[in-house]
């Protein structure tokens, strides 16, 4: 079983003190082994060493942009098209499928993906296979722009400033059935989930599905488009510094110690597994997040740090953004999490306790078990071909003043900081526990709050109007 | 494509007067054809003619009787285990578990088959092909009897009279994430679903999975057992029959002669494409119903008058009951009730209308839409082997006084007869359009509602007590 491979072996510590290069090092192109076989025991049924990256789903990257010289005359052919805007998230949701993270997916959903990916988290091929879709990517009009578009067999898409982003092509109109979304995607239709309330409450009652011919590559001009490498730059520097394996980490969270320990173990292991060259794929959630969690900027920031500190090997780590905006639907997000790495030619991925999960909304409970996450994505169609790497907890030794893995022979050593706590300490401008995180990467945080407007409630906080 | 199939042809009358003999003509044994190519272009992708029965999900039917010289060590065995009683629906699931309705299920779920059932309808088997399984089948406990079972890997399960049912061996204890299957499983978590409130809202907040070892097989003593055929004595019957296609319809309401229209239309179609004796299943379901569906033994009754007025064929029409409880959850309650009639030898189904829909229990609408359930059906993982026939719209002709496929065109000459105005007309002792439904089946409907005592809420009303 592949669940018990990090907590078998013992930890070892490890210094890594490399100075910052840039995330990108030239290396020397090696080929790739053929020939290695597993070493680990545990291992042996999951892994497949192989020349060259996972194949993205469906075989093929999915590129939805319309060559450059193509683009005047889809931009003139747009200007007679019935018209659809989009909100801020429908655009992240256009970059995510114009660069084939979604991949089949040649555009938003139509009613047999929707029900497919509702119903059973898969959707199938012409050949009978299965590649996962957990969530649905769709694109909700209301009644007045669908009695716009009348019977045109496409629409031009518009940003919120009436910039074409895109044409959508052989549409098809079909009901959205808000609950039944609800439920079946996050398993609870109590009020206040946040990609709920911003997305779907106020959204229109149908949904419109096609293929997208998107005019030009999305940018947001916020400083971070040099971070948003696309899955096939992705695998470009993959295959640029020989990756014999990638493993992916995904994340919305400030990286601490912990984090950084399971990473550097990971390579570790992986090395000790046979491969030569493994190389990590640190990626920050770009879309959008719920008000409370850390944002973009400042993550990027922190992160930054992290690897100037070298609290991670810049030469074997890339770090970069995946452009998805985030369910918070838990064991059904984590597949998508997943799927879309494997897009990026990840063929390793590292999952924690109760991943893409959060409070409930009105209970007090966390919404999710925190181990189905790790569970479904095991067992999860189309991502038979993923090695799922479960996160080994990490929490503050008090014995060794840092991050180690949990020992629960000697719970009593051990000090568990949370989310909250971690804020708290953050807002007050408190230090954590020396070896919590690396100075730089924790000033970072401290300034982020410090840079919030005091706000009457303090588990949302306001971010400062520019 | 398969869905068009009864739409193409135009509907020839057929009139069907046999006389009933029994449900089980003896035929004269002939080799079943194998070079049989569909004529119909349209089934011609869907369509594999055969030889033998198709074969159960699995390969195998499971049976979990323990042999009868067995019965007396484990009931010995039983005498000193944790006992865990059973609702009367329980006991139905060990009934459908216990014949192999579920193959190949061996017992109550376990949490990885249970998370499988939530989040994908499908079970991956060792050799990575799926099943369907959509629907939990799964044992609910409280804290009590969590904590009399303590560290016994076996337990007995009684019924409300204390009688030893079965053996559950292996067991794994979990929890019961209520909110979650039932948002999953009904695609909504409104109050008034009638399958979570008779045995979810109240159960306990464990799940017990386990192999079952069924003492008996499960009786009812309730005059039907007769017609309570396991999928082992449904595939004996087929095949004494020479049947080389079953094509089962599962219903809960009285049949009327849209049903029976549909049915021996389908039998013409299934000819016509080369099947020399196909077998119409008819098929009841015979679990927990809702308290305002006409209950099992009067539409036994009624299903009787049906078959003795001729109007269906019992030279070619097996009758039994399928002994689920019934969930009413459309699109994902379908899946199960095609899959279990797969592992009873059907290789097509007929598909309805909102199959396993009812209205929503709090808004003003049908829960699911009418057209979900038979695309969900075609598309779902584990079912690519059963032909799907969706079914054609009937509706009672004013012009011709009878039955037959509604005519767009002609959409006036047309009279839908709901369920609520054909209960209402029973009601009151009127009687239906001639032709609607045959006169001895109607009666047996006067008399089922003319047994209630009158109740306040016309909607549900009380059988009145033995």
């Amino acid at each position: 079983m592949s669940s018990t491979i990090f907590i078998q072996t013992p930890f070892q510590s490890k210094s890594l003190n490399k100075s910052l290069n840039t995330h990108f090092v030239p290396s020397f192109k090696l080929p790739v082994s053929l020939s290695f076989k597993p070493r680990t025991a545990a291992f042996s049924k999951r892994v497949h060493i192989r020349a060259g990256l996972i194949e993205p789903d469906g075989g093929k990257l999915v590129d939805l942009h319309v060559s450059e010289p193509e683009r005047e005359l889809k931009k003139r052919e747009a200007a007679s098209l019935p018209k659809v805007k989009l909100t801020p998230i429908d655009v992240q949701w256009v970059h995510v499928l114009s660069e084939g993270w979604a991949s089949p997916l040649t555009g938003f959903m139509r009613e047999s993906e929707f029900l497919q990916t509702l119903h059973f988290n898969s959707l199938r091929l012409d050949g009978g296979s299965f590649v996962n879709m957990s969530v649905p990517i769709i694109l909700a009009i209301d009644d007045l722009q669908k009695a716009s578009i009348g019977e045109s067999d496409r629409v031009a898409l518009l940003d919120s400033d009436d910039k074409l982003i895109a044409i959508l092509t052989d549409i098809e109109i079909y009901k959205h059935p808000k609950e039944e979304r609800i439920a079946r995607t996050w398993g609870t239709t109590a009020p206040g989930l946040p990609y709920v309330e911003e997305t779907i409450t106020n959204a229109g009652n149908w949904l419109i599905g096609g293929d997208l011919e998107v005019i030009a590559p999305i940018k947001y001009n916020d400083g971070l488009d040099r971070f948003r490498l696309s899955p096939v730059e992705l695998r470009k520097e993959f295959e640029r510094r020989n990756a014999d394996a990638v493993f992916a980490f995904q994340l919305r969270n400030p990286v601490h110690n912990g984090h950084a320990l399971l990473m550097t173990d990971t390579r570790r292991r992986l090395l000790e597994m046979g491969y030569k060259n493994p190389v990590l794929l640190l990626h920050p959630l770009g879309g959008y997040t719920k008000a409370d969690d850390v944002p973009l900027s400042w993550r990027m920031k922190q992160h930054e740090k992290v690897l100037e500190d070298g609290v991670l090997d810049p030469e074997t780590t890339v770090v970069s953004i995946f452009p998805s905006p985030m369910h918070y639907a838990g064991p059904t997000e984590v597949q998508w999490h997943a799927k879309a790495r494997i897009n990026a030619g990840a063929n390793f991925y590292i999952v924690g306790r109760d991943p893409a999960g959060m409070g409930h909304p009105v209970e007090k409970r966390d919404l999710y078990d925190a181990d189905h996450g790790k569970k479904v994505l095991s067992m999860a169609p189309g991502l038979e071909r993923l090695n799922i790497l479960p996160f080994r907890v990490a929490a503050y030794d008090k014995t060794q003043g840092k991050m180690a893995f949990f020992d629960p022979s000697r719970a009593q050593d051990f000090l568990f900081i949370s989310g909250t706590k971690m804020r708290t300490l953050a807002k007050n401008k408190e230090n954590p526990p020396p070896g919590f995180m690396c100075p730089g990467g924790w000033e970072v945080l401290v300034e982020y709050y410090a840079s919030l407007t005091p706000s009457d409630n303090d588990r949302i906080p306001q971010p400062v109007a520019a």
